[in-house]
């Protein structure tokens, strides 16, 4: 940073107040004799500094009343189109996602990656550091015996109770001793699916859907039954009852119903209820992986799937890895009427969880901290989302869609005529830039005409650049013949 | 402490420096006089502390030369009879372990437990909880963004590394890369039996085994082949041998080669090489758990099954929880040529592990603390060791028979005439004693007279009266008709 000349460090500094919020879209930046007087320099630094943001697009000069932050220019970009729900789907074949996500990851892994677009989370700045780092030494210190003796075998009991008291939030009532702590998420799901159906089952999930869960399903011998989804309400319901219908042995149904993996869909609580009800008719386990439904910006109080549960057939799984600390490893399983069963193997997989995370995860959110950072987290993604869908409107050839969903760390992008992302992924990794391709998403070929592009990094120079060059690589890839 | 009488303290200090090993057998206690001026006290009350110590059995009067620490009386105690290997074993009926254990287990949860010998860990003042505490509160501070950026992939590296050089020790070249970080010891093992079997295959293991394994294996859909073991030496090889041609369907062996749990056999480097060329031979994979082998009291150096591998066919699992810290879930797993199956069943499974509780532990090792840590350890576990056995042998009915291992943490007992041992779990647990009877750790009735005495926590007047109560519930319990 101090390398930098002075007028860039200065104008770093303004568009970090741009990002936090303390500039806001239509504020004046302080007038060049203010700068000057502010910052100890002379004015044609001052000038500079102002020249600098302008070029970078932060802020436009109006008249003689001086230098305004930008109103981003939402470019005129066309929505997705609705998937097709009413021919029913194949069973997608076992084509080995783990070989081809090995591949994938491998030679993200051996390059010098730069600009990273395919992960799924934020900036480390974003997470509430310091206020964990302070509750584990806390609990370090009042607890000399913390590390020396089994922590608790659901879980710790402060933190199972502080995520109970949080589900009431989205409708669930769940005690305490429902609230079963695992390793991520992906346990949960991993433990929801071993309890409810066995290698060589069928288990329906939304097309596309995020490459991790496909990998337990075929880990663990099941088929995937790829199932429409659309990226304003979710699933297709439609296109669930008639795969249903068509196949007899589907014996479970795994869906995102808040900011889906990678399509960006909230649910409308009406699907929500007449999917929990139609697996329960149906006497088909419903697995509910509600990773995200804190970052959904709405006033509207969210419902889980698992708040219309009657019978304990919804499955509810959820982690604080996006939200909360990447750094930790913490979710946990609500399994209704497998709870015995999702306990039993959750023991005999990864015995109980070391309890200092759960401790400092728990303190912070009984403590009310939890939904203030929340507040601060979305704010932030909302304005990084923006930004990167202006840029791709912006770099990104005509013909491309996107849908901006309510809140999320990504966006999923569709490539204007079937332009396959696969080349965008191997030209980008020539060049540091690693994205997700499409073809991540899905058993099927379906998707290969898409990306998702993460905005979990503020917007800086780099990331407008790679954007760019981003823009450049996909303009290239001829479409196929 | 304080509200104890002045003299109970007094005596309370004594016995601890005889734990701790300031005190040896036949070292002479400080004369009434010494007493008397070290500690500011009356003539009686260093009398009361001699008497108290004596009736308690620490110390003996001799002659009017004072008190002298008591060499503990090994009463005549029979070894166990080796199992007879030349039948060829049932395949183990499916008899649900898990159900059994959960129903064990929830019993103890639900009765306030004064005394438990039914776990395998030992106290957690044998445990070095502050250098790790320290080195946690110290990674904190210096790499603030731990718990905000996703940890590494396969594991911390320094980790990995202290992994691999320690592994030296024991006769395996590995490289920190081919160590994967798992969640304990338990989830290796899943790795590892995910990797070589398929629901449905038959895995041979010892027999008696921990319960753990058979539920894994439960979990897993596998058939566990119990296969005889010795006392002395661990599996019988012959018995293998005949399992081997018996049955074609065998797809991995478990063993745990060095204080297996829980007959606390240690198997001659002449049967680990036999064992893994065996397998080798057969083209069956040879699970290694090598939990305890920093326990085994020897002077010379111990050599793991992998250290015979020269094909990729033997497959290491190990962990932290016993030897370091049972408030850690930290094991790992080095799987040969299934390698890059277990790294992409672990990431599917539970994604990488936490990065703090790996900077502690590596620093630990790396450090050369373990050492000193694991000698203290291994005599103070060696000492109460051999107190539990005098008090067994002391207490129980005679018949009673018990093999001294060579370390770790417990005693497999045999009960005389039959005795069964669920029948002394229930009696126990009305006491509020928590005991593991021997049906837990085979699928067969093999072992319904033994149990296991858990013997890590220092050897008190409670534990003592404990052991007591127990011969005595034990000499009640009606053998069989």
């Amino acid at each position: 940073m101090d390398s930098l000349p002075l007028y860039r460090q200065l104008s770093a500094h303004y568009v970090d107040a741009i990002h936090t919020g303390s500039l806001k879209q239509g504020d004046k930046l302080p007038s060049l004799r203010s700068l000057m007087r502010l910052h100890d320099i002379s004015l044609s630094t001052a000038l500079q500094v102002c020249r600098a943001m302008e070029s970078d697009g932060w802020v436009e000069a109006r008249d003689r009343s001086g230098y305004f932050v930008r109103r981003p220019q939402r470019l005129a970009i066309a929505p997705m189109e609705e998937p097709v729900a009413d021919v029913p789907p194949d069973p997608a074949q076992f084509v080995s996602m783990r070989a081809r996500m090995a591949n994938f990851m491998a030679r993200g892994r051996h390059t010098g990656v730069k600009l990273n677009f395919a992960i799924a989370r934020a900036a480390p700045e974003l997470y509430p550091a310091e206020a964990l780092r302070n509750s584990m030494t806390r609990a370090l210190r009042q607890r000399p015996e913390l590390l020396t003796t089994a922590s608790s075998q659901k879980g710790h009991e402060q933190f199972r109770e502080a995520v109970a008291q949080r589900s009431l939030r989205i409708g669930m009532t769940v005690a305490p001793d429902e609230v079963l702590v695992t390793n991520g998420c992906i346990e949960a799901l991993n433990l929801a699916l071993r309890a409810v159906a066995k290698a060589g089952d069928t288990v329906a999930v939304e097309s596309p859907t995020f490459y991790g869960l496909l990998q337990v399903l075929e880990s663990l011998g099941l088929r995937a039954l790829e199932i429409p989804t659309s990226p304003q309400t979710g699933i297709s319901l439609e296109a669930l009852d008639l795969a249903i219908h068509t196949y007899d042995d589907i014996k479970a149904v795994v869906v995102v119903p808040h900011l889906q993996n990678p399509i960006g869909s909230v649910m409308p609580d009406g699907h929500k209820q007449r999917l929990a009800h139609l697996c329960e008719s149906h006497g088909i386990a419903l697995v509910e992986d509600d990773t995200y439904s804190d970052l959904v910006e709405t006033d509207a109080p969210l419902r889980a799937l698992k708040s219309w549960d009657r019978t304990g057939n919804v499955i509810y799984c959820a982690s604080l890895h996006k939200v909360l600390a990447p750094g930790l490893r913490l979710g946990w399983i609500t399994a209704g009427r497998w709870h015995a069963q999702v306990e039993m193997l959750k023991y005999a997989q990864t015995r109980n969880n070391e309890a200092l995370a759960q401790i400092a995860a728990g303190e912070f959110i009984a403590g009310g901290r939890y939904d203030r950072h929340l507040r601060r987290l979305r704010e932030r993604l909302h304005m990084q989302r923006d930004q990167t869908a202006d840029a791709i409107a912006r770099y990104f050839p005509a013909g491309t869609r996107l849908n901006l969903p309510r809140g999320g760390l990504q966006l999923w992008v569709e490539l204007p005529q079937q332009r396959s992302s696969v080349n965008v992924f191997d030209a980008a990794l020539r060049e540091q830039m690693l994205v997700a391709p499409g073809a991540q998403f899905s058993n099927s070929g379906r998707f290969d005409n898409y990306l998702r592009i993460n905005c979990g990094w503020p917007f800086s120079k780099a990331v407008d650049a790679g954007l760019r060059r981003l823009g450049e690589i996909v303009s290239a890839v001829p479409p196929p013949r």
